[in-house]
């Protein structure tokens, strides 16, 4: 059996997954103190006879294996987790082969196993929910250099009308500052939830995120993109995502079509988890080899 | 001995290198025929001793090896090289392993192994002239999916008072069409070589040239980021595009000084042909797997 953690800012869910990645068990913790949270964490699996841990970890987190602080949370808003050695603690208590990624990097690899992208070489992973996050894997690796991709902060061109003030606290003009939860309540004093598609802003958010998105296609080339999370979530949304996907790519790249490359995740609110229990399958083949 | 090919949109080179990375011998080509210019290329290989051949060559081209037109020219602007099997060509008249990537995914190589970026664990290679391309590089690996990245087409936020054309037939406002040397000749009425530091639209470049990096920077995180090419090649220019990076980062990620992060590239106009080496060299190892 492997062990899976998805580590959320408001909750933190653990599961046991027999080998054939079927869930056989399941905790979920409200994200509070750390040291607290990890002994519940730690408690769980102690008596679960698991082989491995695979851990998917809101950010900024240092993935770097090479790096001295490996597996520690860095300059993150939530002031009792900063600094707070993840990993270290999780190790001491549990002494098994532990796998890492931040939260969109397992639910990106959950996907591309066992999810939407199953088949393909390469996928863009997505999320556009309170914040943005993304995370790219080609031949089954998860793009991670030194650091973590931030691909919630590239800057998107606004439209010559569009004067709202940014909700990011460093980026006048970036992805997550115009179109996260935050800024569609700034925009339009209703909750991201209750904005439906008639509002001039749904339409506007819709052109942003191809915008976005036509930008990590030119760099990156996925075979296929993933988009989730509760502003995508939304009936009309992803159809027309994908029109002005398509209108400003205007064929200069030649694509699949755009409603099998612009796709909603398959396994929903579990690909998190999945993705923890693939880096825990895969932490035991490398401590093998 | 191995051979490396660098076939760009108007020379071709081709050289002769030892197993130390010495280039011993070369030949350049105007680039005209492809049927013709094949002919030369193979000429001067066939009496050569080679182990295997390395290519760089202009795009857009399949890159893909699992795909059917592996190694074909695709829908260039030149039209004598509009799907032209151009592994094809080479492998019939010289049966050798050859490895095959862009012309800026070879000098990505090239300058990762042996020049800037040797060393580090990735790296961004970016070349701003006529056109503007790049390669990623991590792990030794060129990022490369079933396509290979389109970098010099990402769309960039204009300033407001900015509104000269795009020069770039698909796209209103992408980097190319925006910063290019074509483009400098639209804004200036001269031509980028004879652009100097005073003049505002020196200064204009050097702040979209900062945007585009930052874009790349968050999505792929390399540890270097290595720029060339004539729009790059001012005296004074890589250190206003390092201001303004370090002026629009606002210190959300935390990078090396930008001095040590954004540099030029140290084999200069060898870097292809390197690259074309190394290529070369691996096409080796992957056949004797």
């Amino acid at each position: 059996m492997f062990g899976s953690i998805e580590l959320g800012g408001t909750k933190i869910r653990c599961g046991i997954f027999g080998d054939n990645g079927k869930m056989l068990d399941e905790i979920r913790i409200k994200t509070s103190d750390p040291k607290d949270d990890i002994k519940e964490v730690v408690g769980f699996f102690k008596d679960k006879d698991i082989k491995s841990l695979g851990v998917g970890a809101f950010g900024p987190i240092d993935v770097d294996e090479d790096s001295a602080t490996y597996g520690r949370i860095l300059q993150t808003p939530k002031k009792l987790w900063r600094n707070f050695d993840l990993l270290e603690n999780i190790k001491k208590e549990l002494n098994l082969p532990i796998g890492l990624s931040t939260d969109v990097g397992a639910s990106g690899i959950g996907e591309y196993e066992l999810g939407a992208a199953r088949g393909k070489g390469s996928s863009l992973y997505l999320t556009i929910g309170t914040g943005i996050g993304g995370s790219f894997i080609n031949d089954g690796r998860i793009l991670q250099t030194s650091f973590h991709p931030e691909m919630g902060h590239i800057e998107i061109a606004r439209e010559e009308d569009d004067k709202v003030k940014s909700l990011c606290d460093f980026h006048d003009s970036c992805f997550e500052g115009l179109c996260a939860g935050p800024s569609i309540l700034e925009r339009t004093g209703i909750s991201g939830e209750d904005l439906d598609k008639d509002h001039e802003v749904f339409d506007l958010l819709a052109r942003y995120i191809a915008k976005a998105l036509m930008t990590y296609s030119l760099i990156l080339r996925p075979d296929i993109i993933i988009i989730g999370g509760g502003v995508v979530n939304k009936e009309g949304m992803i159809e027309k995502i994908r029109d002005n996907f398509d209108k400003i790519n205007t064929g200069y790249v030649s694509l699949p079509r755009s409603k099998d490359y612009i796709v909603f995740p398959k396994l929903g609110n579990e690909a998190g988890l999945v993705g923890g229990y693939i880096l825990a399958k895969r932490a035991i083949d490398k401590t093998s080899l």
